[in-house]
């Protein structure tokens, strides 16, 4: 299952004549054979066999010429449905989409990870199941199943890595667990690779490169690269937090390192600061809710810790060159102070080759982004060509 | 020329054929047709032409079994050559290499990249003829050119971008007036992308993702990206030598900026501190010179150099997690102290879960990595699937 096909070998099949159509590159049959290059016979089969299955839907198209109008081809979202958890250390955003990701029902749940798999991964299927009846869809439409972990994950094995803040998960074979409860296939990643994978889809669709980064109680980044998630060789990828920021000194962290940037700009070392300065606060919430309040030594902190995480980036930046960095997060959602640090120091640090149209954003969508690249994730797998002509050979 | 072929377009023309006979992923008729999906007759017809332009050689198979062998395709590397120069500030590489970028001829001359493009382009095309003369080869035998510059290039319009040691060159169409000069397509890029393309191509290629440091007057890094070089939004990504280091302080860089990793770290830097010793030093080739005559200053200050190098991709290295960082450029091939700096942080500070098995090495080609890059560069691109289609189309 976690066998991901290779999106560039050059298939003729029935599956990459749809992805021609999703990806709007063709709409016609017509257009479908002067882009393959296949014989208009061969295009006809495979696209008679997706009407079939009721992937493809047509329509006749409105024509001024008053020849026969060219039957429009389009990508039946409504086949079925993906399920979708961005599951966070205290909350869990769950939804279930069509096959575009487009939200049908959604819900936000307050959980604590370190209840454990036993615990919430029964809970999960049961919210998810619950949703899905909301929505008006069964079992039998579900599809696929995305769900972002606040861990590293071996996404080959759908299981997560070590992470201090999760005991208790480290190697549960969470994606067969969860495939088995619910019956179809499931794909987990790291929740700010869904991240940046949603906000990609949903709003930067046009651009080839984004940076995500996320800074609540901890602080990562995803990485597109091309259009795709850059996972790296042990998908490790994205690991900004544990970087050591320029005024990390010798601040411990629970990592083992010292001077790790999330040692003094993520949630956690905030409440500190903000306690030691005689404003009581225990977790990011304390922090945000301060911010909210519009208190200046909370907005001020803050600021601080969006430059040093703009200190750490700003070498990411000239590296990577990406198009533009969206912000999510607790801490970045709260207010505009921690974009603001960011940008004073990656405009003034980074290459102007680089910045010069360098967009530095908030998320649009707030935290809707984690369950949208989720629902990404499992559509991208299941629709697939290598997995839409394995299921019309079944078919067929 | 520069409107590069989209290697995920899922084409079923001749040159998807050529590309799978290539990397190896077929080679019969019968595999083919496996693979694609395709007629068999549409295969043979495909298969036929690439046999006609010599672009697919076909031999007998032996057999044990008695039945008739089956033809096994081969790619024709022969059938052409490829230009391929790494211009560097007091230094040019030439080779001619075949079609799967074996070398044929080269030769190592030095030049002044200040002299300019006026002087060096019609030298470099000189150089090329005479290369080509010794390999025995003509003009009309040359398919393609790449060429590497010390510079950020935009790659779509073959220009260098601004770049302080090579006054002269901005914007110059450099890959057009190669073009005109040698009658082939003519592709350019940053040279440490090509440095990183050829030691890809000759050592890792079963390795996805892969970082090339080029450390010598300047430092840069190549990025090797799901087996494609990573140019970023701008073509400017890989610009390592202008992030802060952390010990870089306030020391002037000629970027404009202050603390830059090439400020304290570069051949330049390197060679004042040495100076400053009491060992006169003017350049980098000073330095190496002290450095292979084992002098222990310079091999002190080459090692914190690679130090402050690791410094600065500790963190990079965290967010992109790759397979393998490859070291050259003179100060890192003139001695192990520069890798042997960046080892000490690299394995230290990154998250153990990617240094787990990363591997941090010499480039084992030395500079041969440059040229092979620049002949895959420009391999790659007149051996594109699309391209290769629009060549039979007219020659049909």
């Amino acid at each position: 299952m976690r066998d991901l096909p290779d999106s560039s070998t050059p298939v003729s099949g029935a599956g990459a004549m749809l992805r021609l159509v999703r990806d709007g590159r063709a709409t016609t049959r017509a257009e479908l054979v002067d882009i393959t290059g296949l014989a208009r016979s061969t295009v006809s089969q495979r696209i008679d066999a997706l009407l079939a299955e009721g992937l493809l839907v047509a329509a006749q198209a409105s024509t001024s010429t008053g020849g026969r109008p060219p039957t429009v081809l389009a990508f039946n979202a409504e086949l079925g449905v993906a399920l979708a958890a961005e599951v966070g250390v205290t909350r869990c955003h769950v939804a279930v989409t069509d096959l575009e990701a487009n939200v049908l029902a959604e819900a936000i749940e307050e959980i604590a990870i370190a209840d454990g798999p036993d615990a919430l991964l029964p809970w999960l299927t049961g919210r998810l199941d619950a949703l899905l009846a909301l929505a008006g869809r069964a079992r039998a439409d579900v599809r696929g199943v995305g769900v972002g972990l606040p861990a590293p994950v071996d996404v080959a094995s759908g299981r997560p890595l070590r992470q201090p803040s999760m005991p208790g998960w480290t190697d549960v074979p969470v994606g067969e667990r969860l495939g088995e409860a619910l019956g179809a296939p499931v794909l987990v990643d790291n929740d700010v690779n869904v991240m940046a994978l949603g906000e990609h889809r949903l709003n930067w669709r046009e651009t080839g490169h984004l940076l995500f980064v996320k800074a609540g109680t901890g602080i990562g980044c995803g990485i597109v690269v091309d259009g795709q998630l850059h996972r790296g060789a042990h998908s490790a990828a994205g690991e900004l937090g544990h970087a050591r920021a320029p005024r990390g000194g010798e601040t411990p962290c629970p990592c083992g390192n010292a001077g790790c940037l999330e040692a003094i700009a993520g949630g956690g070392a905030l409440a500190r600061e903000l306690t030691a300065a005689g404003i009581p606060a225990r977790t990011v919430h304390d922090v945000t809710a301060r911010l909210r309040d519009g208190d200046p030594t909370a907005r001020a902190l803050v600021r601080q810790a969006g430059r040093d995480v703009g200190d750490v980036l700003a070498p990411i930046v000239d590296v990577l060159d990406p198009a533009v960095i969206v912000f999510g997060g607790e801490l970045a959602d709260a207010s505009d102070e921690l974009v603001a640090g960011v940008r004073e120091v990656v405009y003034q640090r980074s290459l102007p080759l680089v910045t010069r149209d360098l967009a530095i954003v908030h998320s649009a969508d707030g935290s809707r982004a984690g369950v949208v690249g989720a629902a990404v994730l499992a559509i991208e797998h299941v629709l697939a060509p290598a997995a839409i002509d394995a299921a019309l050979a079944r078919a067929g």
